[in-house]
């Protein structure tokens, strides 16, 4: 891959797409697929799919389409994913015993070690096989131990402030869940999940269907 | 809004955002703002805004700015939260408990009403104030009740089975939450939230960040 090439961010958002079909195919026992197939299975054209992959050099051989193992060992590489991340979470409610006990992500290497949370009332108590710390531990624990990532289930009235103290014990990456935009400063990577705004998009579609009807 | 005009989704995502902001200047209690203002808050420029505003009419006067409140309102009307949507969820899990308990979504109009599992041993158990039902009852419910979205929080391996069966209720609009595409017919609208697909959006960007610097 060229080191110094940007890719579009359209891109990046298929890449998961295509690992996750790959993955499919993969399960389903098959061993290699024409662009064109996959692009049927996938609703992209098939060029869009030549070209997307070769934004990382092309992996396919014309008329001998993709061998899907290897495609989907080398997706796995461009998307960071063939090693582990370690990642801990602030907040300790639903959305993270739902985080912790998914095995979706420790089966994609994120691997959750700890959950904080500044209640009293929740220290010790599990979450899966984890128990809550205080958040007067946080910094001591990220000290010490290799987190890459911090995932951030809190209230959104207090998203910013606990991001602050997230980034100033050295952490660069955080996975968002509070519905308001952080506002860190550019060298730290911020991913958000806003499931408002995912359920209004869904609300749009259906007033415009009524609208169109 | 002109009734037949194809709206970007470039557009449609950017919605719930100028929403979220518009609101929480309301919040702080600001009556007016430029289009130049809010586009230094949002991060995107200034024509950027008027031209995505332009698609439904245009709400600002030209050096005057945009009244806060009425561009909040025609917004949400616009994405169709200018009334309730009723919803139900099906797979009792952590994140249904999230859901159910997350205030966020019912404050805009879209209210849980109930949640539905095929486990007999969660039969009756309480999910904040719901009492979760055996999707044996699903059908009926449906039919007695004015549901408009179904929450899929199932397990991958059977959400294609289990949508078939919302889509034979006659239910239109799907918000999934399993880790799968569903391939329903088109008129049926589905929204995804795929977590692990943003978890590897934000390591392809952390092993991107590692090659540049």
């Amino acid at each position: 891959m060229d080191e110094n090439k940007k890719i579009s961010s359209a891109v990046i958002k298929r890449l998961p797409r295509y690992y996750r079909y790959l993955g499919e195919l993969i399960e389903g026992g098959v061993q290699r697929i024409s662009s064109k197939e996959l692009s049927m299975k996938m609703k992209v054209t098939a060029s869009q799919i030549r070209q997307d992959l070769n934004n990382f050099g092309g992996f396919g051989q014309q008329g001998y389409g993709y061998n899907v193992q290897y495609l989907y060992n080398e997706i796995g590489k461009i998307l960071g994913i063939n090693r582990t991340h370690n990642m801990v979470i602030i907040g300790a409610g639903n959305l993270a015993s739902a985080l912790v006990n998914s095995g979706d992500f420790a089966k994609r290497g994120f691997l959750i070690q700890a959950v904080f949370d500044n209640n009293p009332t929740l220290e010790g108590l599990g979450i899966g096989d984890l128990k809550i710390k205080m958040m007067s531990e946080f910094s001591d624990y990220i000290k010490n131990n290799d987190i890459e990532i911090v995932v951030l289930t809190v209230p959104r009235q207090v998203a910013k402030d606990v991001a602050h103290i997230v980034v100033d014990c050295g952490i660069k990456a955080i996975w968002n869940f509070a519905h308001t935009d952080l506002n860190l400063s550019d060298d730290i990577i911020v991913e958000n999940v806003h499931l408002s705004e995912s359920l209004m998009r869904l609300s749009y579609t259906i007033a415009n269907n009524e609208i169109i009807n």
